[in-house]
């Protein structure tokens, strides 16, 4: 047992990866060179999961091709609808457990889930992110009452999304704001969930095995959990305050060392660069909306923390203000983050296929000195 | 980005832990300070349990609470009974498919699942433990054609699981061997399924969702899943050449480069001290059914790897035929796995949570380069 890192791995490299570049000191997020800004501006999310799996940007064709896919994959067999109606929602009321039972379930419906040829896998891939999305609309849509809605194989990924939750075709801009959401979110290199997707991988247990880690990951709030919470503070602070109270808030919370979802990030020391793209939607869609509140309250929010902190807003920070804008429930903004990331996942689950090694680090041993004497039961 | 350890993490110390001392070039295992050898012969999984959980040996006292509390969580709700009926068993016949989802939604029947004192933590570890032998055996019961059996109380954890399984009272030669291989399963320091684990619950996210991970992951022919493929060499092998061809089928596996599971460990140089016990327990189970023909063909597949290869048997190579002998189907082998290791899973866990830190290394970057100019889809 040789090194001897910093506790949570913190700058330990785990591997090598082609899937995405990422400097903390001067705010680069890239996916296969492509910079996030670029694909934020110019790109579909179709595109960035072509990209995510092939390390490069598709031509039409390969689009063409890929849309029909997802389209093909995107109805959900009558099994799984049945299960999302028949499952105990979580009397948590967490949607994240009920997609982690759902997303695992998602193999047993697939007669090719051991299928681990090149096209076996890229195949599942594709599925899983067309199901993914699939499964989160439709417990959204009948969480709220609704009836099942079948994807449109005319639409989209992003469209196809809101069209299944809402029941609606939705506008033109929501669909671009949600298909930007999806793209900011798709990757962010070893991220916890990837992490614990390739450790799983690397056991050559199966696609699905390594997506439901990534989706119990996920859920937690030092990871996706944060912005649910990020928007019931904004809800809190609105309700009790305003915005005009909310330096005495969050100055509160500071003081009484409370956690202010949102902000801080492992790697970056600077601007986290999806955060840029989520503060402009928000403004944008609060000015279309004609409720600028929670922008308002999200950017003086994060100008306190600035201040007395010296700390940025993290893709969960204004990533909150637009899904509720965009009509989505809270319940549903980390299973939203799933949607997309399930795209990262399943590039990073490939790349630990093409050149595995079980990933088995060792701990330091602190316990009782060994060895101790076997006391039996009744000399205890 | 400091530190580029050797793939896999090899010798990469990820956290300090009190739960299990391994010393791989002596051959040593212990669980808080016990040698695994002293509790094979001792100790029940019970004890064991405590053991993992709190560092220490119970009292009679302690072991008596345990028990109780252990008996009083094994029914399964009546809704996870439907669910074992209701979901389509894998296509794959795998099932550590069915494992991953049914043990996920566990969770959704627990009401008290959000609870994250230290007593609902811990009530949340003796209530997995419970229930994923119920859920296996009665999975396993169901699949046979039998119907459900609820447990016993005044039985204990190895026995309750055959008697659920099998509809019978376990005879006391069976219920100890099966409390054995349940001891030396239960806890193996940082293993990739109890590292998924831990990178799970290091999100903060919940203890379900932490050992749904470690499911998966277990699934992995690399991890739990060779005990399965140990026992289907061994048939391959008994039914087309029995023990006298041995040498030559696995000779021609080595030369082709065939995996022979069961070998080899990352961590052990030298004999895995749990596959003595399990060794001797195959001896002596097929000597009392009058069957030693799997140990027999182990013992010289065991011999001819030495002799090839230099490479130890390891935890799985002889706890397949054990089962075997014990009437388990194949099927439930890695399943049973997990029935053990979710005692240490809940340790790693707990101690996780107790000193927390975001588990999120870095990659080494080796894409395109960036950044790559966007070209239009029209353009390329």
């Amino acid at each position: 047992m040789e090194i001897s890192p910093k506790s949570g791995l913190e700058g330990v490299v785990a591997t090598s990866s082609a899937i995405c570049y990422l400097d903390g000191d001067r705010g680069v997020l890239a996916y296969a060179g492509h910079d996030i800004h670029d694909l934020a501006q110019h790109a579909t999310f179709e595109e960035v999961c072509y990209l995510l799996w092939h390390r490069r940007l598709p031509t039409r064709t390969e689009l063409g091709d890929l849309k029909t896919q997802l389209a093909e994959s995107r109805p959900l067999p009558d099994g799984m609808v049945r299960l999302i109606r028949s499952l105990p929602w979580s009397p948590q009321d967490n949607a994240m457990d009920t997609l982690r039972t759902l997303s695992s379930a998602l193999s047993q419906f697939d007669t090719a889930a051991d299928d681990t040829s090149e096209i076996g896998l890229y195949r599942k891939a594709i599925r899983l992110t067309a199901q993914m999305s699939s499964v989160v609309a439709t417990y959204g849509r009948f969480a709220s009452g609704g009836g099942l809605i079948e994807p449109d194989p005319a639409l989209g990924h992003a469209a196809n999304f809101l069209l299944m939750l809402n029941g609606d075709r939705p506008s033109a801009a929501a669909t671009r704001a949600f298909d930007i959401a999806l793209t900011l979110h798709a990757d962010h290199e070893l991220n916890a969930s990837t992490f614990a997707a390739r450790v799983t991988a690397a056991t050559l247990s199966d696609m699905y095995s390594a997506v439901v880690a990534g989706v119990g990951s996920l859920k937690g709030p030092l990871h996706g959990g944060a912005n649910a919470e990020v928007m019931q503070m904004l809800i809190e602070i609105g309700q009790d305050a305003g915005v005009e109270r909310v330096d005495d808030v969050i100055r509160g919370k500071l003081q009484r060392k409370e956690k202010v979802p949102g902000f801080g990030h492992r790697v970056y020391r600077t601007e986290d660069p999806r955060a840029t793209h989520l503060r402009r939607m928000s403004k944008e869609l609060g000015e279309r909306s004609g409720n600028v509140r929670w922008f308002d309250i999200s950017q003086r929010i994060e100008s306190v923390m600035k201040a007395e902190k010296e700390i940025n807003a993290n893709v969960d920070f204004y990533s909150a203000s637009t899904y509720y804008l965009l009509g989505i429930p809270i319940s549903l903004f980390t299973p939203i983050f799933a949607v997309s990331r399930v795209a990262g996942w399943t590039a990073h689950i490939l790349e630990q296929y093409e050149n595995n090694r079980l990933i088995r680090p060792r701990a330091d041993y602190i316990g009782p000195e060994y060895p101790q004497s076997f006391i039996p039961l009744d000399g205890r």
